[in-house]
């Protein structure tokens, strides 16, 4: 049952500011993970997008890079957009939401764990426990308005938020099988419905869907929360949060706050599953403040590879890829609890080289 | 100068669960403290309204209670809502929503300030300068959808967000004079317009009127943040922010995240305020699971009532209804600095009344 490919292809759009550092810190750690786990190794293929290509090019997201990425096996992305880069018309240059609709890229998954050497955002010792699973829908939702907008007059603006069936079917399935395979690590699985069905019909919609899919999952139990609530459960206790499922914005603002319940964007890897397409990208942006400096925490890119290897794992059914991630994943905790390297956001002295050298250092120690 | 009003009418509407708990136990905390300052008294208009009596009477917001919200100087209400009590079409009821376009209360005011007595929420000890006010913009915004929404076919559901010019000038303009009062008590006055204007066209509509309204106040400093990357600065620096402004469903979000900051939607008192009207009520709802018991922690109904002294002092030119508010917030204070009293929410043993006793008993104690 072993997959028969002996090399995977993954394409690479480093974009913009810190992506072009944490990239290269990514690709090394993945080199050095799939050699120590004895895995398939990855043929990796560069190609410039983003906004400061856009200023040399004229183009954001070139057609070659679409097309490399679409014969790729995955996507490897860094972070794209640059302040006062921007379209003709004004708006930002922010590829990453084009690559989601092109590739069909409905569920952003954001994991949110806390791991010695992560800073205690909260005083209540349970934070420690944080372990959940966000799933943000990524091709609907408010986010149907991108491009469609209305504005009367400079008086009134109008934007439409999108809901559909097949839309809100595929993302809550998706959710339910992130729960049941969480469960058979040992946890009960329970998916919790985040929306505002109580004030909009397109919310009570998704609830409505989410019901029927839930229905096909008797293993895995099901929790509704209001998305108020839900904001305020995350800071009151997320320890007790498993998987949440949930539409567009909605999963934007929960994602970056849940990000700073473990430490901020630093740790924040993100993979963005369609269901043919993996795109891999942490879900902090370019830093322009500190990008050229060589100081970014390159952890939740190279937590990102780590979730990409996982997704190829599964889909070529190659253990060993799987085992390449564990092995990353601890070696960036080895890292962090350690204190071997301290990435500068939380203190210390550790710049994206150090990060990385500590990272794949640790490869051999937790093998 | 001073008022010629010589008492004040205020509409309750205390509504269901505990809104009939923590509202008496308001109305006797504001007496006395009007007492105590020496400032007119009030005369309360007890009204019934919400899911309750909706199932004994067949009518959630009576016209009479209507007509008696729009008589009064102000309203109070506690808290709407009941467990599978809905309308025959299903939805819930929650006239709070109505009486917001009702009275076209375009400013939620939300207060977020940490005090010695409250639950230490964050680790670092700068939480404890936790002291910003959130302004929810009320009567647009997504919840323009509310009533709107389009489902087709049981495959696809639309809701839109309506942002308008006169709409956004208002509750801009009232965060800023927010900002330019908090300057007077000492701290610089800084406005953080908190949109998505990155990607919609109605959130970059938004931020162009809020430019359009700050140029009106050179004394007050503007700031911007996308509404993720906000979220995620309330967990990690909450004590830089200062007054923010944001849409309405945005606000919904960041308004409970903020609550639990600061312990919860115990603390957690609001102001509904519109160019003629103000309704003012705890954030928290009904909490069915505790109503009856006599538990619930009225703080955030009582600082509610704070604010509409506050509110009435400004209206009427009366300061010692101002007066009377500093009073009711020390006296809280107090009750939970010294520990006389700690709500069962924080561990202790206080109940409603034992909380309302020792509020009351620390007027004094405070002036
Ligand atoms: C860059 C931005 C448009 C994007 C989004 O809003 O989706 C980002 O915040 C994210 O979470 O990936
Ligand atoms: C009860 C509910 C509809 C309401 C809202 O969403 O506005 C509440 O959450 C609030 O914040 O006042």
């Amino acid at each position: 049952m072993s997959s028969l490919k002996n090399s995977f292809k993954i394409a690479v759009l480093p974009g913009d500011g810190i992506g072009r550092e944490v990239m290269p810190a990514c690709l090394e750690v993945i080199d050095a993970a799939v050699k120590v786990a004895g895995a398939p190794p990855m043929s990796f293929e560069t190609h410039q997008a983003g906004a400061q290509f856009y200023a040399e090019s004229g183009e954001a997201l070139p057609a070659s890079a679409l097309e490399a990425c679409r014969k790729a096996d995955a996507i490897l992305f860094g972070a794209m957009g640059w302040p006062d880069i921007r379209f003709p018309d004004g708006t930002e240059i922010i590829p990453q939401l084009d690559l989601r609709m092109e590739f069909g890229l409905f569920a952003g998954v954001r994991p949110i764990r806390w791991f010695p050497g992560l800073p205690k955002v909260l005083s209540d010792p349970r934070a420690e426990g944080i372990d959940f699973v966000l799933i943000r829908e990524q091709t609907e939702g408010l986010f149907y308005a991108r491009g469609r907008g209305e504005i009367r007059d400079d008086q009134e603006a109008y934007d439409t938020m999108q809901i559909t069936r097949a839309g809100t079917e595929r993302v809550t399935e998706f959710a339910f099988q992130i729960a049941a395979q969480r469960k058979r690590r040992g946890r009960p699985g329970v998916v919790t419905c985040v929306d505002k069905a109580n004030v909009f019909s397109s919310m009570a919609f998704f609830r409505k869907i989410f019901d029927e899919v839930a229905e096909k999952h008797p293993d895995v139990q099901k929790d509704y929360a209001y998305v108020d609530a839900l904001a305020l459960n995350m800071v009151k206790k997320p320890w007790a949060l498993d998987v949440l499922v949930t539409e567009n914005m909605f999963g934007d603002i929960l994602s970056d706050l849940a990000a700073g319940l473990i430490g901020g964007m630093g740790m924040a890897a993100s993979a963005d599953i369609g269901e043919h397409y993996g795109l891999f990208q942490p879900a902090h942006g370019t830093a322009p403040d500190i990008a050229g400096k060589g100081v970014a925490n390159p952890s939740a890119m190279i937590l990102s590879g780590a979730m990409m290897l996982d997704w190829l794992a599964v889909k070529h059914r190659e253990p060993k890829l799987a085992d390449a991630a564990r092995l990353i994943e601890a070696a960036v905790e080895h890292t962090l609890s350690t204190k071997t390297a301290v990435p500068m956001e939380y203190g210390g002295g550790a710049n994206c080289a150090d990060m990385t050298r500590s990272v794949i250092g640790a490869l051999g120690a937790v093998r």
